[in-house]
């Protein structure tokens, strides 16, 4: 009834779960009580020799979103992505570019010349980026079928760092918008689906909580109450004075005989 | 197994619908999307005389909150308060002492005062309060069943507006912590229950809101979705850098025979 | 030509300096640099049999503000404040009750109290209060001559935290509103004088800071701007878009002969 | 003794003032005001044929900045910039590139390019950008003399919006950073003084002031206390609690001869 459709796909879950940050036993419970239908996997992930192996984790039915991680040009992440096809399978790659070992962020310029020659070699191509405008429509130029503005640096739990920059992307693009990284709470997920987000992408803030596969069902609530609110549309916000909810005048006086009247 | 506990009555939902703001052929709609199982009600509209009876459409099972909505002092939150027992027959109210119409910020002072006389005659009192530490200690020596801190003015929808001090209150207070007014999206509600709050009321959201029952729907999911993140337990916070959810070295390089290795 | 009046006394300096954190022989400096022409001092400090006295590290021409420091009741407020009045020969008196020693929140309710005794005895009575719209209107019908918000909790350096409850008493309240307590930066200081406080009173965050005669002058500079500014008229905000502040359209196209023209 | 360095030249003042926004009359006052020693000039502004010369209201020893709005590429902003010193005759220029005309965000693609070109002509060059660490570091690369990120967008006066953002540029970036476009308060010039920043430019928050001469001095108190604050070090700040000024303990008690001791 609503669904999410990115490069002609479309999923009925708009949580998206990476699967860097934990041990291979918990991604199963965490995909299943998150419902999330796409799941990144480094290719390191996916491909571990005589190790474990991420895709036995995965249940069927949820679609792998091979990420470039370990990039730090456009060339490289090119390379991967085809390497990853291969490996995977499908034609869905998560575009990182990163040169920043610190905050981890993504080098737009090198993203829009790995999306474009990947976007050509028919990949649909899930850019991960710094949340500026003028990238964005790069992107969308050069054939990424959605952007994915960080909300703060990867890992952090910090949430929206960039409220207004997050907010002119939704009102101003037409591609699906995936809030990805530094999402921290289910809160703060709620909030963007509530924005407008097309959906959140998240690791790291299930991955430290106390209790994994809880949190994988709260951001999984979440993520569908912001979402209800945002078609529901919210209520208008006063700036400075509050406004009556129950009645306020006419409280009741007790007459003579002791009943309550106005 | 998480029951929310008010006066030795027990809870499942931990959300709490205001009837101030909707029409009531809305109500029902709300309170069944809501799961609320307490729903506030005003002396006026739950005796209109040959008017419709909001009573009429609160379903089976759902306890009623009497407010004391109109009274400006002690002396007038008590007098409505035993009014309204008769008329709901129960011993759960909802104190409001509002002097200011404007912002419609309760009085603490005549909050406290009113609360320890209905306390004392064996009611199950909820105050409506300024989140002011002092005074919820005095609530709570004056024997109130939980305390119910504003976010931000009624009505508003502004959210969270003394947020440090709502965190003082969930810190130090044993009592239930309902945050109560001003709550205006989903995201906050979820918030605040990250923050350990024991429940969420709320009216003119839901009110305002385009769809009604969507967004009743919205904010019980997010109720949810923030109690079970507060259980699970958040995880840490990075204050300045992130950190990689994928791993960053080793990308892959082709080797000469267009393989990939690390 | 713009003074800030207090009981009827005229200060040009809109900076009250809190005493309580620094060595003696810094006083001095600070005061100086920071051109206060009030500072508190708690009554130890004024007598300390002995030891050094603060008395002589206070230039002539500043007043001195006794306050209440260490007082859990209004009785005990009222109490030091007699005291302090013939020790200090003036009639300037800060009351400040405490009764939490975790976050230092002043009891607005025994603040009051103490405020109606000692204005009826001719004190200008200062009340250090939390944030508090009904608290700050009774203080004013007790006699304060001015009321004293605190930003967040004493010697915390974290600035406005309950914003928007302070501008209600901003808006509302006719007695001067000077900010007392939290305020940790000198942006913070100038932030509130914009908002339209008469004051505002530091203590910890230019005694914590590491050039303390420094900070105490750019506290000075800070809050001279937010007055400034306050009384010049803020512009308006944007809160979506931009607006171009040079011309952007016709930006110079060369000619056929090397020339420039729009 | 705090000079601000850019390009070889040292500057006493840290304000550099925008001129788009006023009428010609009121440049004049404003620049005295504001002490400031650098204001920029949009080259239309600077030769309007037989009207009013912009030039003709700027005290002498103020050093021109001309900036290359109208420029919607790289290409355009060097010719520009190359007609500029002809004009100006000096080496400053302020590249601004500029593609979207809603939200006039600089496009960081266009501008490190024009950076590259104008840096190796023997231009001092100061960028506009967006508030992206990898951008910063390309223009620092391609010769930058400075970085120019913006608060908020261009004349919406709303402040910082991407403060975590700011405050990577200003950690890791060796060239200094001057916060250009959107600042809209004395107070929010004065924080990001303390967070590091070299400098602030302001115009429309000048512009649009009600009284512009005093909002300008005002802009040059906050801007000076913002900086010997970040040079005297802050204050630690306390998440949680507060910490006592004054001394708590040992209030004093009356005793039986009518004396306080403790």
């Amino acid at each position: 009834a609503d669904p999410l459709v990115i490069g002609g796909h479309a999923f009925t879950s708009r949580f998206i779960l990476g699967s860097g940050k934990y041990s291979l036993a918990l991604i199963k419970a965490a995909v299943e009580n998150a419902g999330a239908q796409m799941i990144t996997v480094a290719l390191r992930r996916a491909n571990t020799g005589g190790r474990e192996n991420i895709l036995d984790y995965i249940p069927p039915g949820v679609t792998l979103l091979p990420n470039t991680s370990g990039a730090r040009t456009a060339e490289e992440a090119v390379k991967i992505a085809r390497f990853a096809r291969e490996l995977c399978s499908g034609n869905f790659v998560k575009i990182e570019v990163i040169r920043d070992s610190k905050y981890l962020l993504p080098d737009n310029s090198e993203t829009i010349k790995a999306t474009e020659i990947l976007a050509k070699e028919g990949f649909i191509v899930m850019p991960y980026m710094f949340p500026d405008l003028n990238a964005a429509r790069d992107l969308a130029n050069a054939g990424a079928a959605c952007i994915m503005p960080l909300a703060s640096p990867i890992g952090s739990n910090r949430g929206l760092c960039a409220r207004d920059f997050i907010r002119i992307l939704l009102d101003e693009m037409d591609l699906p918008v995936i809030i990805d990284a530094g999402i921290g709470k289910p809160s703060q997920a709620c909030e963007v689906m509530e924005m407008g987000a097309a959906a959140v992408m998240a690791n790291t803030a299930i991955a430290t909580a106390g209790d994994i596969p809880a949190m994988a069902e709260a951001f999984k609530n979440a993520i569908e109450a912001g979402r209800k609110a945002y078609l529901a549309g919210l209520g208008r916000v006063l700036e400075k004075t509050g406004s009556a909810s129950s009645p306020l005048t006419g409280f009741l006086h007790e007459d003579k005989n002791g009943g309550m009247h106005e």
